[in-house]
């Protein structure tokens, strides 16, 4: 008889954390998206106009994998005046042989914000200098700390400095910063002064107009966008996409739709089919990365099925390892 | 904390069954299609070539109701080497005020059945003579047994004759035709002799090549053909579409890509953008229905995700009032 197996957040956050396992998790499905035929149907979009409500679902199919995600994501923007997240929802792993669903991942979007972040450690990784030791991040939310975190699992990181546009916010992450990250972190007075001298970027703001501008960039300088996932929002001003030296999508297809390319597109700085690379390209080797010490790099991060279908992959995998959730007969 | 009930197909078995509530259900789903503003993305598809394998995800919102389902349909085709069913899968249920998922059935496909033949009720009460007595029925499968006990809720149905391509299995389909339906059932040689007379013929098959002639019509008759929901699939000659006096579609939109109306445009029978009736303008009153006891009318139901938003609103209904199913806080 099928059995399905059960997690909730409180069980997941007991054992899937932003770690090395899980970055490398997420690296091999973006390259698995860069060299194999992975099928990645459009995102499905349903809007529930009296309750500012949407939901997208979202699935991959990566060949070699033994299963696929499907994952609901709502959002309903009312219901903080409820005393609810804006954001929840579920993912489930199905098998790749048989489509019986394996798992139900109750997870209310924690298995994405770590799947998100892990897509900023696996940029920072193959993009930003070796040395990399300063980090300025945009942005005050979850995955602002979970992307500095992200950070310092890949580079050497001493110091950072937290920019958002509530100063308040900003203060309190950057006191609430954890120990363990071994890290000097600071709240910075504007976006441009955070910014200056940081040899990593990373923006992870809802924003609907240019937070990070062109002029601002410097010499070594790599910036991850990750805040863009939906056609009006729009972090980067578009001239920095022309200004850096490479510019690297997670999805090209993506984003020229919905991430910061889309904005330099609609520009007219960069034609609408202009060729670049994609993130698991480079990390395939197949691509080129940073050319030198004094490239600028940006990393357009607009998120993908393929890193819902490796992280609920490796939560299976270790709910199975340590018989973790409750089993349900089907 | 928010709460969801999970419910397995044992469960529901034991509280949801084809009758007249159910019926109503979808007759109102079908109601809300036709005169509501509901939101019906098309359906999200995902293809596993290398284990013949396709998921189907559908959803719809209708305006009114306190929730809306998310179904997960999985087609596996080389299951049953495995001894599994090819078709499995699951329905969630959200709340339409918050987006948090409320409940999810683990019903292999369960309620997909019931809410299947209940349109087929719905198609019968408002299109077949409501004098209507015998019943043929092409196909033996699940659909075949509860297509016939649908029409035998809403029409005096006194006797049927099953028609399938393996007599064998029409011959234990209607000796295993429940005593309590209080009709007599008998397996007919070829399908034409079963139609032959019938008031009311109902066809439930994967057929990718017709099973129903036009030129076997007779008047009066009522015609339901359930069994397409693909571009491939074809049970019904497109010259009966132009012979009946009445084409009801259960969605037009889907019916002219999808089911019987599609291989009639085809064949240049019927121009694509042809007005017809739905199902539910039928119901509301809104769109003419049978014009006599003489007329020819034929349905065409592909299946919609309104229907599935129903059934799973009403099963999270009955669970609630009887407290069925286990509760996972997350």
């Amino acid at each position: 008889m099928p059995q399905i197996r059960i997690l909730t957040e409180a069980e997941l956050r007991q054992f899937i954390s932003l770690d090395i396992e899980t970055i490398d998790a997420i690296e091999a499905a973006f390259v698995a998206l860069a060299t194999k035929p992975v099928a990645m149907p459009p995102i499905m979009r349903l809007d529930v106009p009296e309750h500012r409500g949407e939901v997208d679902v979202k699935t991959a199919y990566v060949p070699g994998l033994a299963g696929f995600a499907i994952k609901v994501s709502p959002g309903f923007f009312d219901n903080p005046k409820l005393g609810l997240p804006s954001v929840n929802g579920l993912m489930m792993l199905l098998s790749a042989k048989t489509g019986l669903v394996e798992a139900l991942f109750l997870d209310n979007g924690y298995l994405t914000d770590i799947r998100t972040a892990a897509a900023g450690a696996v940029a920072a990784r193959h993009l930003a200098r070796e040395d990399a030791s300063s980090a300025a991040i945009l942005g005050a939310g979850v995955q602002a700390r979970l992307q500095l975190k992200a950070l310092t699992l890949v580079r050497p990181i001493r110091q950072a400095r937290i920019w958002a546009r509530d100063a308040a916010k900003a203060e309190a992450a950057a006191r609430e910063a954890p120990a363990e990250l071994g890290i000097s972190v600071t709240a910075a007075k504007d976006a441009r002064s955070a910014v200056d001298g940081a040899d990593i970027v990373v923006t992870t703001t809802p924003a609907e107009t240019p937070i990070l501008m062109a002029d601002w960039l410097s010499p070594g300088q790599h910036v991850t966008a990750m805040g863009s996932d939906a056609e009006h929002k729009n972090e980067i001003e578009p001239a920095a996409i022309v200004r850096a030296d490479l510019y690297v999508a997670d999805s090209l297809k993506q984003t020229r739709r919905l991430g910061e390319l889309h904005h330099a597109i609609a520009a007219g700085l960069v034609a609408g089919d202009a060729g670049f690379a994609e993130l698991g390209a480079i990390v395939a080797g197949t691509a080129a990365g940073r050319a030198s010490q004094a490239a600028i790099t940006i990393a357009d991060l607009t998120g993908t099925g393929v890193q819902d279908t490796a992280i609920a992959t490796l939560a299976h995998a270790r709910a199975l390892r340590n018989d973790r959730g409750t089993k349900f007969s089907t």
